[in-house]
């Protein structure tokens, strides 16, 4: 195993010149994206993808011209690279900044639409697909039934970082809460779903094999998320025991740093799901390990997380946008042109069509179990997050590559059409439905600022961030109902309390949880280190 | 070129499992580096650097064990991860983070020990090696002149270190500033004579190939420091003029980031030395652009930098000690173990001799012309001096592979005892040295604090990190001597004014013309933003 490592690292690096000018070139454009990005921000309908994929298909387009029409492979895209290295930091930083207080009182809501809609999609992409292929006799009829299942969980992965972007944590906290917390759930449950596709035999299906899929999902899903919260307590311990900053501060940042990235690898390599992993190895060390490391520390991670996140975002646009350009795959279905726009056309439609006949139904059956008014979710924002999850993305890509490519080439007609319609798809869906978001959002939610203080009580404002995570006023025992149990109930609202009571109780009992057994020993909010809070680093001597 | 970046990326990353258990088991290993690093820090012998050594090599037998010696390559040395991944980091961060103004006011000296000095230590060791050889008919007499000169190019490259993280910037200045831009200056000299080596035919070595040699070092020298300023600058203007922290101040720490980054890879791009364009770089960094970001953009990379370079470092030596057990080339040796132990301790003393023989005229010629007596350099301080660069390193590991193997592998027995010689090396010296560095300095600085306050003035006390750059005082015209001109000159000290005159002048011009021309322009200590310090990042928001 160390001869692997020893070898995928002398392959990483290649002596050659024309290495050097790529990685400079692609640096240079990072920064271009960053730079571009930053004088467009005030213009309404850009963000810093859409810059980074126009910035990459042109880049594409001159480096075809540059080398006049014959370097056919301009940027393979790599699955590992973007699994490996750019998926890890992105996820970890939404665990990391996530106000956990929002994700969790939205948790059965999120779970729905993350897991269960996105199941929902699957079904209806994948049947879709097959119906929609075959009866127009497209002519890939090679494809089997895992290849549909396949092309199911490739486009039912969203990508609504662009959203995210629009969106405000502060002034819309369901929205963007339910928003996020949806897409991180729904990259994990697709590849999950797509690398279950790939395990099982799916010629024979019956109730026993989809029954038994569905355990060994729930079973990843529920490993993968203990594996995580492991990792972060771990870290949190070790800090706190150790007290690492005391020597040097540089030491926490990469503690912390390791330790995300190791949850992540460990969670791959006992092929459970790297991405739930990270993401709530996230979730625990902001709440623990964030809270015990020194003043800088705090500081250095928090932005550093964030800026290692927000460039891996620019170099996944840029790349996927330069990789749009590989003539060979499009020189492959050049010929039958109609065929490609036809079947992008289908999965378009598939896509909006599989996400509308969830977010309403789901919306509604959450409204239902609502007790509260300003955690109904109303008509408008069912469009916004309709609209959230119709972007494709990396992750699209590299399942699609995975599935249709064999060593960086498709082998027949059919999976090189399959990949440039994916390519068509997400630049379509990126570019067109990305660029009205920003407008859309501001015709839906005219004013923000007004709503937002309709729709939510005063603890979701910004305020909330510096109110303890613990809440006030809510010290009533562990099993007992608090304020519920006082008050009269009127039938109306009996099933609201049969699905709000628990979670209320799980958040009580957590608290309770939470200061006896795990802050004493793990540190979080109001661990005080027992020496001066920013101790003279020897090893990081002040800038002059 | 793109088609290169494709193919480096998607080399880098192979969907075999095997990987992700390298990349865990290396990522664990590092976690483990850093906490025995820390636990061991009160204990006088041990650092970081030799810590990794050691898990490395334990973890290299372990290796060994487990696949039953059937892994002949445990982990092969890339010098490429090395001078493309690893070392901007470090030697970024060294620029970064060094006290300019000690820095400047020893350039002088500096310069002497680090081009003069690796210069006279390159010639004893190609010159002594070749007679050695030659004389004890080793039976690697196939070596010829260039191979001579890069053996000497290869142990001239130190590795300062494990003396760096015991010497103490703040107790030992002038000892610290040495040491220290020795090292940075000698890692450029001995990286360009080594590639100047390869380039020139030296079988015909006559005076006009010598001077065109030396013409060709000095300008690869001038050319690679401005271009670091140059890229220093350009960073500093955009971020002045763009203010990027306005709206997200993870768009500057990225900004930095990749600027610093892309100055390196625009060196090697154009054939100059990265290391000292990357080092200059951040010098500028530091002395401009940090100081126009915002606060959290400061705290977060000047600690992010050093994290990374932390990391890279205890990766380089993790790596080394996983290396040392490659038993491929250790088998090709092992019929002559002889040979390989005299090679190794031969080596060992033309270093030991090599580098005496330039510290201590070198030490005396810059005593001659200093004129403060807090610049001169004690006997026992040029013992440290001498003892901080004994040990080899990653740069001389890296420089011996690129010499004597192709593509990983030595073709004859001569180039494999020359590698096997060069990790022994490297394992000796940074190990048997190493370990007695932090004795030795106790030894021979017993109490520190009391010498640094004999020693240095005030101004070089941690104060001077609080005291503005520009000094006080010392607002006297260019051109004119300032303090000098009125005081009578004793013809002994005639020499020392002839020598420091001029440095101080120089000193004088650069700050009128700094604040004249390049403050207004680009900023710098003093430049304060428009707008509030921390403008509220909608991007990273607060952690609840």
């Amino acid at each position: 195993m160390g001869d692997e490592l020893g070898l995928l690292l002398s392959k990483l690096t290649t002596s050659d010149h024309a290495s050097v000018t790529s990685i400079s070139l692609f640096v240079a454009l990072l920064c271009g994206c960053i730079l571009v990005g930053h004088l467009l921000e005030e213009y309404r309908w850009m963000n810093e993808s859409i810059t980074a994929l126009i910035i990459g298909v042109v880049t594409g387009v001159l480096i075809l011209l540059i080398s006049r029409g014959k370097s056919s492979h301009l940027l393979m895209f790599s699955e590992d690279l973007f699994f490996i290295y750019l998926l890890p930091p992105i996820i970890f930083n939404a665990g990391f900044q996530v106000k956990k207080k929002q994700f969790f009182r939205n948790f059965i809501t999120i779970m729905l639409f993350g897991a269960v809609g996105t199941l929902i999609c699957f079904v209806i992409i994948s049947f879709g697909a097959m119906q929609a292929f075959r009866k127009l006799d497209i002519g890939i009829g090679s494809f089997d039934i895992g290849d549909y299942l396949a092309i199911g969980a490739i486009f039912a992965a969203t990508d609504s970082v662009c959203t995210l972007q629009v969106l405000n944590q502060d002034e819309t906290p369901l929205l963007y809460s339910l928003v996020f917390g949806e897409g991180v759930v729904n990259d994990a449950t697709s590849v999950v779903l797509f690398n279950a596709i790939q395990n099982f035999d799916l010629t024979k299906i019956d109730a026993r094999i989809a029954l038994k899929f569905f355990g060994n999902f729930l079973q990843l899903f529920l490993t993968s998320t203990l594996l995580g919260v492991l990792v972060g307590l771990l870290s949190a311990y070790i800090i706190k025991r150790l007290y690492i900053g005391r020597h040097s501060t540089d030491r926490e940042v990469a503690v912390m740093m390791l330790m995300a990235y190791l949850s992540y690898m460990l969670a791959e390599l006992f092929y459970l799901s790297g991405i739930l992993t990270v993401f709530f190895c996230g979730i625990v060390m902001s709440h623990y390990t964030w809270h015990n490391v020194t003043e800088s520390s705090r500081v250095t991670t928090k932005h550093a997380f964030a800026t290692l996140s927000f460039v891996a975002e620019i170099f996944i646009f840029l790349y996927v946008g330069m990789d749009a350009l590989d003539i060979e795959k499009w020189r492959f279905v050049s010929d039958r042109p109609g065929t490609s726009v036809a079947i992008s056309s289908i999965l378009l439609g598939l896509v909006m069509v599989g996400r509308a006949a969830f977010v309403f139904p789901l919306s509604i059956l959450s409204n239902l179990s609502t007790k509260s008014p300003n955690e109904i979710i109303h008509f408008r924002q069912q469009v916004i997050i309709w609209w959230a999850g119709l972007m494709r993305g990396a992750v699209s890509m590299a399942l699609a590559y995975n599935q249709f490519t064999w060593k960086g080439h498709s082998e027949s007609q059919g999976e090189a059409i399959m990949i440039t319609s994916t390519i068509t798809v997400v630049l379509v869906s990126t570019m067109v439905f990305g660029l009205m978001t920003k407008p859309l959002i501001r015709l839906l939610l005219p004013m923000p600022r007004h709503i937002s203080s309709n729709a939510s009580s005063d603890q979701n404002t910004p305020k909330s961030a510096t109110v303890p995570l613990l809440g006030s006023g809510q010290d009533s025992d562990c099993g007992n109902f608090g304020n519920f149990s006082s008050e009269p109930i009127p039938p109306a609202t009996q099933l609201r309390l049969l699905l709000t009571i628990p979670t209320h109780t799980v958040h009580h009992c957590w608290r309770k949880f939470d200061d006896t057994f795990m802050r004493p020993v793990f540190g979080g909010r109001g661990f005080v280190p027992s020496v001066p809070r920013s101790p003279p680093d020897e090893n990081a001597p002040y800038l002059q």
